[in-house]
C-alpha cells in the first residue's frame, strides 16, 4: 500500500486564482496573437525600483565578490540592520517595536502560507471576499474555516458581532485586497478588545498600510492592547515595488502568549528549521528601502499608482459602474455592468477590450459580481484601458 | 479559552542545533573577547561568488533599475530560463528531466521542511545521524518517526534490511550530512527497489553532489525506475558558494504518481498557495553559475575546500583519530578522541583551541560521540586550526 498523501488538498481549488488568470490570458494570447493585452489583473507593480535601492544592491553584490566581505549564511530571521530598520520604520506610527520582535522573509505570502504551522486546530475565521492565500493555507492544514462576509450592507469591513465570542485564529486585511476598504481606529479597537476577550489571536495582514490616507491606523499596534493579541504581516512589494524582489516581515510582539507559550518563540523555531534567511543582497536593498530617502523615492512609486487610481475611478463614475476603494488602497474593487457574473465579465473585458483584471469570486463567494482592478499598470497602458472602458463599456 | 497552539512544537528540542551553536559560541566570544576563533562548525562556505555570477547578478540589478526590463513578481516555480538550466545540467548525469519537472526556490531547507505540506500521516524513515531539518520538520507536524542507525558497522549507509517492508517517506542524504558517506550505485538500486515495492517515496538530498568524485551517482534519477518514486532536493549553496545567496530547486518527475495524484502538481498547488518566487536577480544569478563557465568556477571553489579536507584528513591521521569523510564531501566525521562525549569535545575544542566544529550529537543520537568538521574555512583559518590541532589534541 502506497504512502497516504495530504488529503485536504481535495478541498482547494485545484489551481490558484492568479495561476488561473494566467493560464486563461496565455490561451487568449495564444490564439489572437495581435492583441495588445492591458494587465490589470494581478496586483503586480510596473514601476522600477528607486535609485537608493539599487545603488545598495549594487554595492551588496560587489561586497559579495570579496572574500572579505562576503556574506554566507545570513540569520534566519534577518541580519540585525534591516530588523532594526522595520522596527525605527514604526516609529512613524508611534510603535515601538524591538528588533527581535521581526523576523524577516522572503515576501508576506510566505509568512502568511506559513503561519499556519504554529498553531493547532482552532477556528479560522476570514473575511470573505479576501487574498486567497488565507483560506488555502488553511484548508491545506485541515481547518475549519468560518467565512465572515465583507458587504455592501458593512462596507465590505466585517466587524466581530458576526462571530459568536469563542476564540479563533482571525485574519484582517487592512487596507483590504481586493476591495480596498480600510478598518478606522475605532474598528480596529472593536477588533482588538474581541480578540482579547475570546483568547483569539488576529493576523493583521497590513502589505497595503502605505497607501492610506489620512487618519487610518497602519499597523495593528497603533491600538491599545493589540501587542497581546495580534500578529502583524507586512511587506515591501508594493511598498517599493519588491514583488520580483522579495522582502516581507512579521512581527511577533513578545507580549503575546499564549498558555505561557511566547508566539515569537514558536515562530523563531519555525522559521529557524525551514527557513535560511533572505538573500543579503536583498537585505541591504530593503534596508535602503526603509531610509529616509528611500522612502521618499518609495512615495513617489506610491504616488504614481494612485495617480492611475484616480483615473480609473474618474471613468468609472462617467460609466455610472458602482465601486469603492482607490484611495487607500491601489485596487479599485467594482460591480460588474449589467449583472454579470465576475468570470464572465473577466472573459468579457478580455476577449472585447483586451483587459485583463481579477474576478471578484477568485476571492470568494462573497466576491461573486465584482471585479478588481489594480492600479499598477503604467500610466500609458492605464490610459490606454480607460480609453477601452469609456469606448466599448 | 484561548487558541490552541500546535502541541507537537513541544517534542522538539526548543533550538535549532546550529541556533545552539551560534549561541554558546557568542556566550564564550562575550567573556573571552581576546580569543581568536575558527568556526568550523556550521558548513558554511568562505569563498566569495565567482565572477561569472557576480557580472550576472550587476547586470539583472541594472535591469530592475529600468521600467522597460524592470520585472514584478516572478513565476512561483522559477523563469523558464532557470528551470531549463537546471534541467540541462543533469544532463552531465544522462538524467533526462523537463522543465516543469524543476522547482526553483530560495533554499533546500525551505522545501525539506516545507516538503511535509503534500503528505498524509505516514511513517518517517529518516537516518540517525543526519541533518536535522528531517527530523525536525516531521516533529512539527506530529509524524511517526523510525530512525535508521548509520553507524561504523554499515559504514553509516544505511540499508532497507532495517526496515519492515511498510510504505514511508523516506529521506536519504548523499553525499551524507555530517558523516560524508556516499551511496554507490549498488545501493541506491536496492532504495529504489525498495521504495517501488513497499510503495514509498524517496526524498533524496543532494545538496552535496558537486563534491563526489568517482563513479558514485550525483542525482537518485541515475538509478532505473527512480523516477517513479523519489523526490530530489539539490542546491547551489555549497556548490556555487550560494549560502548567503539562496537558490536551491526540487525535482519532483510527472511519473511520480500516488494512488492517481501527481505529487508534481501538489507540490505545484503548494507552491504556489505559499510561496511567491526567488527573486529576479538570484534567479539570474544561479542561471550564471549554471553555464559551463560558472560550472567551471564553481569548481574552482570545490577543489580549494577539498583541499582543506585533506590537510585536516591528514593532521586527524597523524593524531590517529578515528575519522571518515573528506573525499566525496567537504566534511570530516571524527570519533570524538578521549572518549569524550560530543557536545563534551564541542566545548573543549571551544575553550582549549578555540576551534568551533558541530557535536554528533546534535544530528541526532547515532552521532554520540562524533563530530563535525567542516573544510569551508578558509585555507588560513584551517592551517591554523590544524595547528592548533597538532600543538593540543
Amino acid at each position: 500500500m502506497a504512502i497516504k498523501l495530504n488529503k485536504n488538498f481535495e478541498n482547494i481549488k485545484q489551481s490558484y486564482l492568479f495561476s488561473e488568470i494566467a493560464a486563461r490570458v496565455r490561451k487568449y494570447s495564444a490564439e489572437n496573437s495581435n492583441a495588445k493585452i492591458i494587465r490589470l489583473g494581478i496586483g503586480d507593480v510596473t514601476l522600477p525600483l528607486t535609485p537608493t535601492v539599487i545603488s545598495a544592491m549594487h554595492k551588496a553584490v560587489d561586497e559579495m565578490a570579496n572574500q572579505s566581505t562576503f556574506r554566507g549564511y545570513a540569520p534566519e530571521y534577518g541580519y540585525d540592520f534591516i530588523r532594526s530598520a522595520v522596527a525605527d520604520y514604526y516609529k512613524k506610527f508611534n510603535v515601538s517595536l524591538l528588533a527581535n520582535e521581526v523576523f524577516v522573509s522572503d515576501g508576506a505570502k510566505s509568512d502568511i502560507g506559513n503561519i499556519v504551522d504554529i498553531f493547532g486546530d482552532n477556528d479560522i475565521v476570514i473575511p470573505d471576499p479576501v487574498y486567497p492565500v488565507y483560506m488555502d493555507s488553511n484548508l491545506m492544514s485541515g481547518r475549519k474555516i468560518k467565512l465572515i462576509l465583507a458587504s455592501e450592507e458593512n462596507d465590505f469591513l466585517p466587524m466581530p458581532d458576526l462571530l459568536d465570542g469563542g476564540s479563533a485564529v482571525i485574519y484582517l486585511c487592512s487596507p483590504n485586497n481586493p476591495t480596498g476598504a480600510v478598518y478606522n481606529r475605532e474598528q480596529l479597537k472593536v477588533w482588538v478588545s474581541y480578540a482579547v476577550k475570546s483568547g483569539s489571536v488576529i493576523i493583521f495582514d497590513s502589505a497595503y498600510e502605505a497607501y492610506i490616507k489620512g487618519n487610518y491606523p497602519h499597523s495593528i499596534y497603533e491600538i491599545e492592547g493589540a501587542k497581546s493579541c495580534a500578529i502583524e504581516i507586512c511587506s515591501l512589494s508594493k511598498t517599493a515595488g519588491f514583488t520580483g524582489t522579495r522582502c516581507a516581515w512579521t512581527v511577533i510582539p513578545d507580549e503575546l502568549v499564549i498558555d505561557g507559550v511566547k508566539l515569537n518563540t514558536r515562530w523563531a523555531r519555525r522559521q529557524a528549521t525551514k527557513f535560511n534567511g533572505v538573500p543579503y543582497v536583498i537585505q541591504r536593498a530593503a534596508e535602503a528601502a526603509l531610509t529616509k530617502q528611500g522612502q521618499s523615492e518609495s512615495a513617489e512609486l506610491v504616488k504614481y499608482y494612485m495617480n492611475n487610481a484616480r483615473l480609473i475611478s474618474d471613468v468609472l463614475k462617467k460609466k455610472n459602474i458602482w465601486y469603492k476603494g482607490g484611495i487607500c488602497s491601489p485596487y479599485i474593487w467594482l460591480k460588474c455592468p449589467n449583472n454579470m457574473g465576475s468570470w464572465e465579465f473577466f472573459d468579457y473585458l478580455l476577449e472585447k477590450l483586451q483587459v485583463v483584471g481579477t474576478p471578484g469570486e477568485g476571492f470568494g463567494k462573497g466576491g461573486e459580481g465584482y471585479f478588481r482592478l489594480t492600479s499598477f499598470g503604467s500610466l500609458e497602458a492605464t490610459l490606454e484601458a480607460i480609453s477601452r472602458f469609456d469606448a466599448k463599456l
